[in-house]
């Protein structure tokens, strides 16, 4: 098409409200508008690369038989009710009323409409196992919308259901949706998204993995082994053992350190190391509303999804407890000896077989030195709720080779287990006439975000650096002074109709645009092939400049010798 | 595909709930399944379909330069605000809070989610005219959802806008936009589509049409015209005049009607037709409290659309009047003369030149006959404020060739203006550095509903007859006793992957069942070409039977001819 045409235009300077490179480009180079906390409008560029990005999606999910679907994004209420979770999950649900005043939500997942949507539609076993998906709009009223198209409210997304008769069948499925996804990344460019162990979260079940792009700007934490490629999101990363610290005993010590109630003040009063300290953080389970503490070596954090799940705890049922909640708490001065909170008390394990830790004494303006615990509270069961430390010990080669990086999920697959189909009733008649609940797996992939991610993973400067795969374009010609040299402007022409008649997506840039103007716009457009057409060009005896994207060299090529050194390019690149 | 693995079974008993065919063919065959009121999922079969048509729509707007975008389903109560639409549109209008409080809606279209995308994206006239087209998830609070696919709360739509600066301009794009429509018709198999003058109710602007399928269990009334060709929805359809019937002058007199307030009940008592009496329909604005009053011989019925044009009046801004709504009208004894209301009154153009009707006589039980507005009134206005009936005149050609058919809407297009961009404030330099306000055309089709409509128009008994070029699936083999006889089972399956090899999609029925449910079901699956495979075609020297959708003739094929039997047939069908 002719670049003057197309809708979306590239913006002179960096957006100022872009966070991430990925949202800076996205608006500089006109492939999105932002039209509310959240949400977006593709323009014609970001509605051309997210239609490739779909069709790779769709492909491979075809590649492996799942049937392709689409659900609405209105659901009743009842519906959510059937699963109890129109009531478990919070206010990123978006709840509203019809004009009927019936009670309905915007879904920003689809399992129970999945089960909904195929009761009575696979009754015999024989059908068994399948899986169905769906390429489609989600509503997440997320508290905290951020990084363009990172974190949204309104998204696409592919979401895929497996059903099983068996275990077996539902761990196979899993692998083969594993293998599709690592093709899906390898497709958009970006092979090296690792898989990693996750948190099940609100979705319950058997087993998880989430797919992680490691990039500075993630939001996620990445536990990574080098030894044995253990990964895993640090919601769930845990640790062999951790390494004991202060091994000499001494004698416990009361000593006054009056509003000295944060870690840092006592690391400044007593000139000792956080590995030193032990402390106390205090939470309120909104279940029963007792109160829960942990103990953990000071130069560690509470990881709360480990805790929650330790605690069989929803999502939003821990919360930090404050000060302001009168009970008998000395706060600031908690420890393990003399605590006469009524509290579930947990120790983590990093503070097995430490021998001498200052603590709260459990009285205002009061530490203890020399705690330990075995010898001053006895035995208590040691779990492992804290963050793990680079200095940690894989928990499945037992190495200290750990390093912990960002990372921006990019997919997720879970083995749900038969919570959907047992809570909607859907079931199978299997080989004896039995009434069965089949097994469930779920698989997400937010194709916006997936597009962000790509630009966050490979643009370089401002080229956004697109794979050939997912480029808007296959091609752009940037002839210059195209509206003032004749000959410019026809061998341009001469390109464009050539290539065109050949099948390719073809950007002609016919606008009375400067060099410069039109190389910086180039670079947004990300087209895997730029041939540029300039008054050199007529004098080099019609050689083309034709730069890919590759490489940072330019070839010289004839007319006569364009078409085959396009297709030669183009076979090499594999997506 | 295995059909054994296909989801979405289908049902034995025509489903209960169906109104009109398609529901009820959708439903039987696995198409769709109803998760709410006017809210469904599309199983695998109908999702095949939905993508052929939604490509097939795809394919013509990219050929006129259409850009597909993709718009938000979620927009803010400000953007409507700025067009004043989230005030003047009704309870269709689905509007909620998000989890800050920020009022929103769910779109029903996107005229303002169309210019506020554009703001700032075409901003010299050198981009226009443009126009730009998404296909995505509306929602639309129907109160009275019905007939499955034909009018539902949530649907797929392509909708597309266009924007000039001239109204030259405008109405090229707009003749472009005419033909892509009718060529989107005849390649989904309905070219008999036609399309009528419309009315531009909400959407406001300078012109409009509708495309109509015409079948029975059409909602809309279109006036056709078999002289002239002139064809218009009957809300707003005219005629050029109306013949007289009470041609001879007679004394005004008044008589008792005690109780008599309705026409049929004068008809009854005075033993005359509709034609010889007068009625008067009564109705409140919204907008300034005012009653209105119109005055319509008595076999025509009030066209509220015309009325409410007339008036300038909204949707809902025109509300019929209540008796208990206390004045001083004579309730059903209501007449041009001795009328003291406080009213607007309309005189219909059937009412011209009647020389003697029955009317009421303001006054309880009482009625006039003999009425003669001219000389008994004096001169009025005469509007043609009444139904089109088939017995009047067209008002292009003037001769009495009207025919009233019903409709199914299959799509529209409008000539909005410059209402939105002014509104939202949208602009661009011309030529002389000036800002201007650029004109918009609007062009929708939903997705779904066309679908059910080809089937409306098309479905013969059980077999839904769709066209090659949005069929499920290209070619359906249906093997007899295939889970039985092995030497079937070898040659379906030797056909099977042939035919796949060869890039078609073809689907294979391996189950276990007998013909009659295999016929039944291939039916209702509605492949363009089937092959059967049976104990005979083995004995006949495995000449395989087939056949194709537009004969209800089968052909005997060897194996070796078969792929160049399809190839000549598919070479046949122009869609």
């Amino acid at each position: 098409m002719l670049q003057s045409k197309l809708i979306g235009d590239t913006k002179k300077e960096w957006p100022s409200e872009a966070s991430v490179i990925s949202h800076g480009l996205l608006l500089k180079g006109g492939y999105i508008k932002q039209m509310a906390t959240g949400i977006y409008t593709l323009l014609p560029l970001g509605k051309k690369v997210v239609a490739k990005i779909e069709n790779i999606i769709r492909e491979e999910m075809n590649k492996i038989d799942a049937q392709e679907i689409l659900m609405p994004i209105v659901a009743t209420k009842k519906l959510w009710d059937m699963s109890g979770r129109y009531d478990s999950v919070g206010s990123e649900l978006l709840r509203f009323k019809d004009r009927n005043n019936v009670e309905m939500v915007l879904s920003m997942t689809h399992e129970e409409a999945t089960v909904f949507s195929l009761l009575n539609e696979a009754a015999s076993y024989q059908k068994y196992p399948f899986s169905v998906y769906h390429i489609q709009t989600k509503f997440r009223d997320e508290a905290r919308p951020r990084a363009g198209l990172i974190r949204v409210r309104e998204f696409t997304m592919k979401d895929a259901y497996s059903f099983h008769t068996s275990q077996e069948s539902l761990d196979e499925e899993y692998e083969k949706f594993f293998c599709a996804y690592n093709k899906i990344y390898s497709r958009v460019g970006i092979p090296q998204v690792v898989a990693v162990a996750s948190d099940t979260g609100i979705m319950g079940g058997s087993g998880a993995h989430e797919f992680m792009l490691l990039c500075d700007s993630g939001e996620d934490k990445i536990v990574h082994c080098s030894s044995c490629n253990y990964n895993a999101n640090m919601e769930v990363a845990y640790t062999s053992k951790v390494d004991v610290v202060n091994e000499k005993e001494e004698k416990i010590e009361k000593f006054y350190t009056k509003d000295i109630k944060t870690i840092e003040a006592l690391k400044e009063y007593t000139n000792l190391k956080s590995e030193n300290l032990g402390k106390a953080v205090i939470y309120k389970r909104l279940d029963t509303g007792k109160t829960v503490i942990v103990f953990v070596r000071a130069d560690r954090e509470v990881n709360e999804t480990k805790l929650r799940n330790l605690l069989k705890l929803d999502d939003e049922a821990l919360v930090p407890k404050k000060e302001e909640d009168a009970d008998n708490i000395a706060y600031g001065f908690v420890g393990p000896i003399n605590l006469k909170a009524d509290a579930e008390i947990i120790y983590d394990k990093s503070l097995e077989n430490e021998k001498s830790l200052v603590f709260g004494a459990n009285e205002k303006d009061y530490h203890l030195k020399g705690v330990n615990i075995l010898r001053d509270v006895g035995e208590v069961e040691y779990v492992d709720v804290s963050k793990v430390l680079e200095t940690d010990y894989c928990p499945i080669c037992h190495k200290k080779e750990l390093s912990i990086s960002n990372g921006i999920e990019v997919g997720n697959i879970f083995k749900l287990g038969d919570k959907y189909t047992k809570m909607l009733n859907m079931f199978y008649s299997d080989e004896n006439g039995d009434k069965n609940f089949p097994l469930m797996g779920c698989y997400g992939i937010g194709v916006g975000r997936l597009f962000a991610s790509v630009i966050e993973a490979r643009a370089k400067d401002n080229k956004l650096n697109l794979p050939p795969s997912i480029a808007p374009f296959d091609i752009h010609i940037c002839p210059l002074d195209y509206t003032k040299n004749e000959e410019v402007k026809n061998m341009a022409d001469d390109v464009y109709n050539l290539l065109q008649e050949k099948g390719y997506d073809v950007l002609l840039d016919d606008r009375n645009k400067n060099a410069g103007v039109k190389f910086a716009d180039s670079d947004l457009i990300s087209a895997p092939i730029r041939i540029t057409v300039s008054k050199r060009t007529i004098e080099n005896g019609n050689k083309l400049e034709i730069k890919v994207f590759d490489s940072d060299n330019t070839s010289l090529v004839s007319k006569d010798e364009l078409v085959k050194y396009i297709e030669d390019k183009r076979k090499e690149w594999v997506f």
